[in-house]
This record gives C-alpha cells, structure tokens and sequence, in this order.
C-alpha cells in the first residue's frame, strides 16, 4: 500500500491518509461519526475502520473517548494508527474479521458501535484491489450488527450507514436484540428517495422505532456541475464537523 | 349500529354513513385509495374494509374496478355495502376474518390489496365498541400481510398504510415474498418525524426496497388552531382525490 493520497476531511480539520486505489472513506464515514451520540469518557468501537476515517471524526469532534477499530486488512489498519497519530488522537486498532473477531475485543463491551458496513456498488474491481474485498459483501450484514450487538454493553447505541436499500436486512437483523430504532434517511436532493440511512439502535431498548425526515445533502435540483451546493446542514457536518445527534433525540 | 353520522370524503364528492362512536376512517383511507396504483379492469381486494371508505374513494377515482372489501364485523359490512350502493359504486362485500379468510375468497387471486390494518390507538374503549375490535391488534400485522399475499396474483401489489412504528413489522412480514418494496413516510409537518407509513411491495417482485420523500400533510410548524393548513398536494388528495401513485412510481 505506497500509492497513498493524503486527503483533508472536516474542512482540513482532520487529514488520513489513504490508498488512492482501493476503498477510500468519503461523506458517508463523516456523517456516521456525526450521528454518534458518544460523550467524553465513552468507549467507541467501529468495526470495518478502514484507515479511521469516521474513529477519527468523531475523536476530533469529541475528545475524551476511548476509541477501537477493528479491521480485517492489516494494511488498513497500519494506516489507521498511522492516521491517528498524525492527527493526535488516541485509537487503538485489532486486526480481525467483523464475523470472528479477536479473543481480545470478545471481552470488552463497549457504550458505542458505529459501521459503516461495505456494499457492492457495481463494477468488477481488481483482484488485489482493498475495495474487492471490502466492497463485497463477503460478510453479510446481519453479521455486522450481531457482532455490533455483542460487544455493546446492555443500553449501548449502534450507529450505523448503509445505503437505503439494506433496511429491510438491517431492521431484521435487530429485531428482538435492540428497541428505540431511529432511521435518519440520507438525500442527496429535497424530494428524492433516500440514497443511504443512518440507523441507529439501543441494545435491549424497548422504545418504539421512529423514521426521522430525512437530511438534505444538497440545495439544488440538480447537480450544478463544480460549484459546490451543499445545504448549510450538510455543509456543517461535511466542513465543520457539527454533530447529526440532536436529529436523533427524542423529541417529547 | 344505530348511531351513524354521514360522513363527506374527497370534499364531499363522496359520501359515507359511519357509526359517530367506534372505528371511524378519516385521512388514513383516503391516503390509501391514492396510493394504490389500479388501473380500469384490474382487480382490487381490500382487507378489513370497515364501512367501505377506502375502497370507494379509489372505485370514485379510478371507474371499471371490481372491488371486493373483506370485514370481520357484519354490521361494518353491511354498512360498507350501503356505502357503496349510495355512491354508485360497484363493490362485493365478504364477512369474514383476515387471518382465516371466507373460502369463497381462497378461490381469488387479485392484482392489488390494499389495507389500513388497525392499531391500538391507547386508551381503553368500551367493550361493545367497534373500536376496541378494529383498534387493538388482535390480528397481528403480519396475519394482515400473509393474507394479502397469499390473495395477490403473481406480480400483485400490496399496499398498506400503518403507524411508522410498525416499519420493523411490516418488512419483516414481506420478507422474501415481495420486493420492489416502496416506503412513503408521511409526516404531519415538515421536518418531523413520520406518524404513517404508506408501504407498497410486488408479491414476487425483486426491485430493491425504496425509501421515498417524506409526503407532508400540514404547512404550518405548528397547528393554527382551526384554520385549514394542508400543504398543496395533501389537499389535493385529501380533498379533490388526486392519486398518490406518481410518488411511487420508479424514477430512472
């Protein structure tokens, strides 16, 4: 893994390194670590890092966690150390398998999960290509959240992204394990269907689920070629790491 | 059933006699007829029909249907019956139960079923009201949903309007016997959260499920006391019976 690009996220606030083939954290590892409620004190672990991107977001905009990422590709997980001493941010990383996880992780539970599980988005990628393997969803996503599931602590939050059309899969696999589900659909554009949803579950919670209005990425009908045209919410996520948790409170 | 009131729906371009107290139809049907996207000659059965509303707004919208309503409760039955005969609309009404149909219509495949399965609203009805029959769950939601697919022809459409709170529920019920399957969160105001789902699925389809915009039905943050505040397209549907089937329909 030499061919790495050094990329600015949070405005520049937060930078990682990462390879310029093969998976590479975008809007979507911003997004759930600004849905993830965790407060200083808390113990955070993301499964399927990668090089920290959404760890490292959500780090800089809360200080004080206690954060671990678990990452299948040894290479993703050097960059991820790598990337969080860079930034300054404390993040001890286990290599494993989301499925199988290490024996030192299965003795922990933890006030937090937060995913972002991969999905196939179409095309055939290289063989020796990171995104072959973390773009295909070699372990399904039942198995994510059953492992989400067991390392949270009784009353611990799962905070997840996926692309909209795994609901149904990502409801199923919570059914009787976590209650207060909340999905926050994710636009691209007012009046569009949904492209991905932040879904987030309390483990043993018995709360009713709620389907949020969704949030907007973009102000425009339609893509005004280079001039960027994020909504002020999106922006203030994307830019300037505000947080989504507020979208998430119970509202009485 | 003594006590009814006549009831105007579609801004009177559709009358229906209701009992003044017990299970009453109001917006959610009407939003139910919109959404059902059948078309003149096509076959439409709806379960637990109670007085016939949301069968006889789509028979008024959409001439040349062969409507039949399914009813546990044999004095709704008649009363959807009469409904229908004063309105002019063609409409075969079954007594019966949804989870243990009428043999008569086992024999039946249909191209749409629609349904506004009840749910306990809190509260403790009187126990010779309609309501408390209609209102508490004891036919489970996915009682309501097997018989629905079981009555649908190959490639037929299922669509549902229920409390959002049921989402869990009603994909998990549909789960690998239909796809295509279309959510259509309805909110009471914009930026809130979803109180109704309208959910629309193809028994044998395979389309990925759709999470779609939010359709809004107040203006106004909060409620002006008395004064009128649809948004423009829910006083479309609500008052001059404009379809809802164009939300649904996929975009490529």
């Amino acid at each position: 893994m030499s061919d790495l690009s050094d990329d600015g996220f949070l405005d520049g606030r937060l930078r990682a390194a990462q390879p310029r083939r093969g998976f590479r954290s975008g809007a979507d590892a911003v997004m759930l670590a600004a849905a993830c409620p965790a407060v200083a004190g808390q113990s955070v672990l993301e499964l399927g890092c990668g090089a920290g991107v959404a760890s490292l977001c959500l780090g800089w905009r809360v200080p004080g966690l206690h954060l671990t990422g678990l990452e299948a590709q040894a290479d993703y997980a050097d960059l991820a150390r790598r990337n969080a001493a860079a930034n300054g941010i404390a993040m001890q990383v286990l290599v494993g398998d989301v499925a199988d996880p290490p024996v030192a992780l299965r003795a922990q539970g933890f006030d937090h999960v937060i995913a972002n599980p991969p999905y196939f988005l179409g095309g055939t990628p290289a063989p020796d290509d990171g995104r072959a393997i973390a773009r295909q969803e070699d372990t399904p996503l039942a198995a994510w959240i059953d492992t989400a599931l067991r390392r949270l602590r009784p009353r611990g939050m799962m905070t997840l992204i996926q692309k909209a059309d795994r609901l149904d899969a990502i409801l199923a696999a919570l059914s009787g394990r976590a209650g207060a589900v909340a999905i926050l659909p994710v636009a691209g554009r007012a009046g569009r269907e949904a492209g991905r949803v932040i879904v987030q579950a309390r483990k043993g919670g018995r709360g009713p689920l709620r389907l949020l209005a969704p949030f907007v990425m973009h102000r425009e009908p339609a893509h005004p070629g280079d001039r960027e045209d994020l909504t002020q919410a999106a922006s203030a996520v994307l830019r300037e790491g505000a947080p989504l948790t507020a979208l998430f409170a119970k509202v009485s």
